[in-house]
């Protein structure tokens, strides 16, 4: 998780490139960093010091000596750190341009909408909303104030997933029959995902979400029959209000099936294998932070197998620099609101499937 | 797929300790060997020949000349060549004692029946039959003539899929939560297998079953909820009887939830894995003739990477050996009918999940 030094010595040679810019093109977005949680605090905040497009200006947290502390670490000055009381009062800082909303699920709606109506643009977590209403306000109220909507799925900004995209739709692996995928992990007690209303659900919402949002962008089709099973093995606590495992299936309109597997129960690697008439891709670590691993089959090709040097954070910088270049030339973001929408009508038809909603 | 030098010396050794047996020890299984495909010819008689316990000594097959001809190679003398007129008069042959049922799946019930009615031993590939009502009419004949009906369940003999399952009931990998599977191949046209009448089922009765009876002796439990999906992408002819894609879920008692996928649309290697909150054990190839291989990470324990050493067909000598063991000592084979019966309820519930029934 540490940034080396050639890594440091490569975003430096882009700032200095970026010097030669126009002052339109020098300019920072200033995000404003709302919950102070591990994602904030151990990625997105530490992206947006390696960007030359965006910069962090401030804070919000329900904590105000952690936020002081961070808003030191970053050059925040004291007058840019919120909290939630007076969260609305953003829309009285110029410098503050968008939100980077880093809460628990249930939580995005209020903030991004909040938000919004304060004249800023948003770049949501995903899952976007713990409910189809709330993720179509969240919509209503970015749209109605004119203000951009992202959702934070950095593996659509991640260069080997989105080699992947490309030998799919370029024909390589010809036609595509079937795809595999899994990603889960052993989750400790008393964590805010462990709270039905706080996160909406359990591991499908959390991680599972990036098997769906794979299976998505892989085959470039949405699906249209869906099947779950979700079980709580555990009886230790953890799981009283969100599911343990869920398996699912689902089935898109080319004819595609999808077979998905999630659990808070036990470590399970994230991966996919896409399966085509004249190949296979096997992803894996498909969605980690760093170290992502493409390895391929190609019929009458030699074997691909390409690990991506790119070191936690630079997802989110891209993520980061994405809803950047999408205020500066007012472009929709590519993961944008109806894209998280999507992925939460999906979750309700595997919850309402499996008996849990 | 070649026996090595070292497997007949192998062999050859156990040959000689055999000499030493007792006169019913050294009494070698009579299998004639019922229909002469691939199965047979490339695998099973290869094996009978390595055998110590068990011995060819009769074909049924259509084709007289293919007959006459594997009948030499074996030292099968012509007498005891039979075809499918004249099938049940191997109830006069003391010399067979056992049948080795290799025939398409449709099949398998009525021959499996008139040998039991002949007095003959069962031993009938997978899947048992095409229907839960044929499955069950085998188990009755073969009971009523008190005869052995053991299906070919060849992983069931394969000593990583038995250390696999040791491991499991051993608590290594901690309480199993998932279980991801898969198995499938690009089929040829014209293959008897896409069939309907004769296949009973496209890969979810041929290769597909694989992943279920895996998930089925991993966990040592019976699913109680099971969904699925079946598509036809490619409508070249192949599709018109059979599914060429099928996802399904299961859960199992415990909670354990598994998903799985079978094709004949595409190559889909044929792999498992089990997740357990201790551990997780990968096996790929898991289904093979040969090549199997194990790799495990359990929590505190050095990696486990094992890869069988065993050739193509040492898993057919295990199975013919098994049914031959269980004849001389009147034991239960341990894939039964019923084993058999049972993967056949769940597929039919499978299909009936994606509304092919």
């Amino acid at each position: 998780m540490q940034i080396t030094r050639r890594d440091l010595g490569r975003f430096a040679l882009a700032t200095a490139a970026g010097s030669a810019l126009s002052p339109a093109q020098e300019h920072k977005l200033g995000f404003c960093i709302v919950g102070l949680g591990r994602i904030s605090m151990q990625h997105f905040m530490p992206a947006l010091q390696m960007s030359t497009k965006a910069r962090l200006v401030a804070l919000v947290s329900g904590h105000r000596d952690k936020a002081a502390k961070e808003a030191q670490k970053y050059g925040v000055p004291a007058s840019n750190i919120y909290s939630y009381d007076n969260y609305d009062r953003i829309a009285d800082n110029k410098e503050i341009e968008a939100v980077y909303i880093a809460l628990p699920n249930s939580m995005h709606a209020e903030y991004s909408i909040r938000a919004a109506r304060a004249g800023k643009h948003v770049l949501s977590e995903k899952p976007m909303a713990t409910s189809v209403r709330d993720s179509e306000e969240m919509i209503a109220a970015c749209r109605k104030a004119n203000r951009k909507l992202m959702i934070a799925y950095r593996c659509q900004f991640e260069p080997l997933n989105l080699r992947a995209i490309r030998m799919i739709r370029d024909g390589k692996l010809g036609k595509i029959q079937a795809i595999e995928s899994a990603n889960g992990f052993d989750i400790k007690p008393n964590e805010w995902r462990l709270d039905g209303k706080l996160a909406g659900g359990g591991p499908l919402m959390d991680v599972g979400i990036y098997s769906l949002n794979a299976c998505r962008y892989l085959t470039g089709e949405e699906p249209g029959q869906i099947k779950a099973d979700a079980s709580v093995i555990d009886h230790d606590g953890r799981f009283n209000e969100v599911e343990e495992n869920l398996s699912w299936t689902m089935k898109f309109p080319s004819g595609i099936v999808a077979s998905c597997n999630t659990t808070y129960g036990c470590s399970m690697p994230g991966f996919y294998r896409v399966h085509g008439n004249k190949g296979m891709i096997h992803m894996e670590p498909a969605f980690s932070y760093q170290g992502i691993r493409l390895t391929a089959k190609i019929d009458g090709e030699p074997p691909i197998d390409d690990a991506s040097p790119d070191k936690d954070p630079v997802q989110f910088l891209r993520e980061a620099d994405h809803m950047a270049d999408c205020v500066r030339e007012n472009r929709e973001p590519k993961p944008n609101g109806e894209e998280g929408l999507k992925d939460m009508k999906i979750m309700m038809e595997i919850y309402k499937s499996c008996g849990r909603r």
